[in-house]
């Protein structure tokens, strides 16, 4: 039987979702319950890899099982195993073709910031900015993402996929009681393709950059050019779209909303 | 020059105030900026010593200094040194015989918890109690902490003072949107103290205990009778009062709330 997780987590004290030689990982707390349970290695898919310090809101990983366990009654025996950091908020069964990865339809990230002043308790959760951001330049520069393009200008040098053509769905500015969010919807993202888009968007926003100039960099699909990274603080994956209908509905409700 | 520093911190990834051999302090983490600065070990003294896990939002501590740099200019300095964990928010020069931890006349502390669905966003910042309470039983209960009493029945064993009476002004229990905070104000706490009497406000919200025993509880002197602390998780040293006339603002606004 396939099990398909949803999960939340608070990246903090995280090195990232993926095992690594040294630190917690996401996978390893959650793998670790699992082969405590099966008493054999069991292993996880997630919907994406998050990086050291993001988060995730609506997180999905799926697991096989041969134990005679309802699929539903797995969120609560995995929970109770949980770090606080980690909360698997529910469970259910899916076909056994079914991989996460590739049959999820597109996600949404949110980047936070604030620009009051320095609050030890959004540390890890909000990323500081203490300048004044232009929002209306923002605004224009993002709508140039909007569509299908090439997004090389706007991945990581690391990437190792070839094809880099996604699809951005949303890129809207939201202001907050204390600074602002980014949010961002798309059929999927490239290897740090987020915190670069929104390390660009601060750029435009301290008047570092013209938003005009956007469609040339995305054009020129020079990796050279954007030579910045947001930091993970702040970065949350907020949803991930397990078919076309959520995604529908959520585009549906938000241009609605804009 | 004694310079008074007020500083905020999110307890969550440090070992407490104090020095310790192992792991990050708050007071470490200034005392090493300001060493870097005087290039000569310099010592902190705080108003209280936080234990590990809790957090602050108003705590004091001087430090004194033969560089000629006035006063005010000290939290921008140290501010920018410090990590994302803490704030130093203000400074203010003070007489060379004040010494903030004996001169300062009260404090509130603040204890937070949430009762709706596990949240890894509160990791560290609120504590969880997946049960319902009763805010009525344990409204009656605060009643009988108010007044000068002697709360050996509330203090840890490893407590070292011999003098055990401190006077308690305030005990509320505030609703709020997804669980209650616990709020105490006192001329001081013992080692503890806050954790015991929340950990034993709890059970009588639960109803394991009887509201109308606590005085016994207390007039006993017995340190035998509460064994239990409630976690860090939640706990803000949230004011300290540096003289009467802030002590008694405090309350005057806070009777008129209740």
């Amino acid at each position: 039987m396939r099990i398909l997780m949803k999960i939340q987590y608070n990246g903090l004290n995280f090195n990232g979702w993926q095992h690594q030689d040294e630190g917690r990982t996401v996978q390893g707390e959650i793998e670790s319950a699992l082969s405590y349970i099966h008493k054999t290695f069991t292993r996880i898919h997630p919907a994406s890899r998050t990086d050291k310090g993001v988060h995730a809101k609506e997180q999905y990983a799926h697991f096989d099982t041969e134990l005679n366990i309802p699929a539903e009654k797995w969120a609560f025996i995995l929970n109770s195993k949980m770090p606080k950091d980690i909360a698997i908020t529910e469970t259910f069964e899916v076909s056994e073709d079914y991989h996460v990865r590739y049959d999820s339809k597109g996600k949404t990230y949110r980047y936070s910031i604030y620009q009051t002043a320095k609050n030890p308790f959004y540390n890890g959760l909000k990323a500081h900015i203490d300048k004044d951001l232009d929002i209306e330049a923002m605004r224009e520069a993002a709508k140039y993402f909007l569509g299908t393009h090439d997004f090389t200008s706007f991945s990581s040098a690391k990437a190792v996929i070839d094809y880099k053509v996604r699809h951005i769905y949303e890129l809207e500015i939201e202001e907050t009681n204390d600074g602002l969010d980014i949010v961002i919807t798309g059929s999927g993202f490239l290897y740090n393709m987020v915190r670069i888009i929104v390390a660009y968007l601060f750029e435009i926003g301290e008047l570092k950059r013209k938003p005009s100039d956007t469609l040339k960099i995305i054009e020129s699909q020079d990796r050279t050019l954007i030579p910045i990274t947001a930091p993970p603080d702040g970065l949350y994956l907020e949803r991930t779209f397990l078919n076309i209908q959520e995604l529908e509905d959520y585009l549906e409700e938000n241009l609605e909303k804009h």
